[in-house]
């Protein structure tokens, strides 16, 4: 990634960088009055933070997620649009909202840094790709996507073509005791995408364990496809 | 495709086998409880076959319609992921279910034989893609996801871009004197796909008639776009 | 682009030409009853212009709409598939009736020149795309896809990933005094694409200077992410 920062009016808007998976993240200092109007957003919040990636889900929410409870920030949105770049996954756009534009500036730094942290636990081969992400405890971007309560540990386990997605999970609730918060099909919960998800809580340990037990499955049964798996980033965090 | 047969745990999980299209057929013994509560699928059925595709949906759904008519199994979800790796169509996932473990491994086994065979019916070129299905007698899994009913013919005609669907859906039922069973577009009945789809009933000649007919058109059609089309196995069997 | 006229039956089908971005037109002369039907398309237009690409929103909405203020068609559907070819942003899929077979003819020719002009003003880079438009004079085509007035002047302003779209769509509102007529985002209006997207009224030159404003926004973001948007044709023409 050849980054270069461009030259913008700083009254409108501020670049703050981009990170693996297509990510970039932006601030808008004092947006608009007509456009805050069409977003539907809550009005207090005239700093945005602006972060979207073409690839990848649960690793930038995890991002935000920690950027946000270390600021004075709000998640005002969180989408998944169908995307990865011609796999069968999403992308993200997420919002965040303050009264203060350097809470907002450190935010979308913060998770400009952990979204390549984190993508080191997203593996793509050329047939599909397997996500994974854990988390000690939750803060308000994973209970918002994800359905798990506030400050309980927080299990990510994604698997496509979506059959893998659904036989990790499976593995993964037998192989330790979890609690499934969030199931997601390409009819259900998803935009479509080719995935099974499912996100999960319970003791830290237990869900850690899960999720390992889920990597360790489905990253055979994905290289059983025919080319072999690799992160963007080939640091693996769990 | 180079598929090496991973070394799974026996007790929670069976790799079946791969198949063209980036195809992969999995057995879940006995699904875990938690996860079938999530699932919304009939209890009864604790052994699933699941079975997915980045590409491809009618050759899949046919084959698993022949599979299921083999086996003493029961369809349990149809999802037509939007997918087709980077192209303007689905892939696919589908469960089955059954009381008996064989019967979903013997499915699944089908399944992934038969995707090999309907596959010589897409049609792949740079600009968009053609894919033609045929069966003399359908099943469950086509009445379900093709509103045909059930014993009777079914023909499958779809062109991606969109356009090149419509005229050939209109060039078939001209053609042939065969009834419109199932319409979708890219905002009726898909999941946003770039796709006009018809499937077709009839007396099983018309419909063959119509769907010979249709891939006919569809190919000059798609190859007047400027490169050839061409189906992954290169054997059609229509 | 190679493009060979194909040899169909005339009393069928007619194939009017193909465009850049994987665009085709296409003529039924005479839509079958039982496949119009299934349509729902107003049965008096009898002769359907068939038009979609893989790639693009707005530059083939406004050439589709020039097209239907210069020729006796009525617009029956215009559907945004999530296509680009493995990139974040919609295809389209635009269906044309008129009595006149004559009429449709022309109207598709003329939607299929004025692509090639509009495609000017869409940017694709490795990492995402910007999409532009401008229209001194909605008609039918655009105030249906985009609720701009009929009549008025017509701005469009799409970024993905999203964020880039937000952002520029501020800078936009900021810099010209003009009046968002249609906001979308991955969740809201789109068919899960990664993009965030504008319309906008107003003054002619207010409406242009706004999608000029956010044309070199655009540029600038993403270009920052690693490779340099170019547009299919390399001429722009605003």
């Amino acid at each position: 990634m050849n980054s270069q920062r461009p030259n913008l009016p700083t009254n409108t808007t501020e670049f703050i960088g981009t990170a693996v998976l297509d990510t970039i993240g932006l601030l808008i200092p004092n947006i608009d009055p007509a456009l805050q109007a069409h977003t539907g957003y809550d009005p207090r919040y005239r700093s945005l933070g602006v972060f979207s990636s073409r690839t990848g889900a649960a690793g930038q929410i995890m991002a935000v997620d920690e950027a946000v409870k270390a600021t004075n920030c709000e998640i005002l949105t969180i989408e998944l649009p169908r995307d990865t770049k011609g796999w069968g996954g999403h992308g993200n756009y997420i919002v965040l909202g303050s009264e203060s534009v350097s809470d907002v500036r450190r935010a979308i730094e913060i998770s400009l840094e952990l979204t390549n942290v984190n993508a080191g636990e997203l593996y793509i081969s050329q047939a599909g790709h397997l996500e994974f992400a854990y988390s000690a405890r939750a803060g308000a971007a994973l209970a918002q996507a994800f359905d798990v309560p506030y400050g309980q540990p927080f299990g990510f386990i994604c698997g496509s073509p979506a059959a893998i997605g659904l036989v990790i999970a499976d593995t993964a609730v037998k192989a330790s005791h979890v609690e499934i918060v969030k199931y997601m099909t390409p009819n259900i919960g998803t935009s479509h995408s080719n995935e099974v998800i499912i996100a999960v809580t319970g003791d830290a340990s237990s869900v850690k364990e899960a999720v390992i037990t889920a990597r360790e499955t489905g990253l055979q049964l994905l290289n059983s496809m025919g080319s072999i798996a690799e992160s963007p980033t080939g640091i693996p965090y769990l």
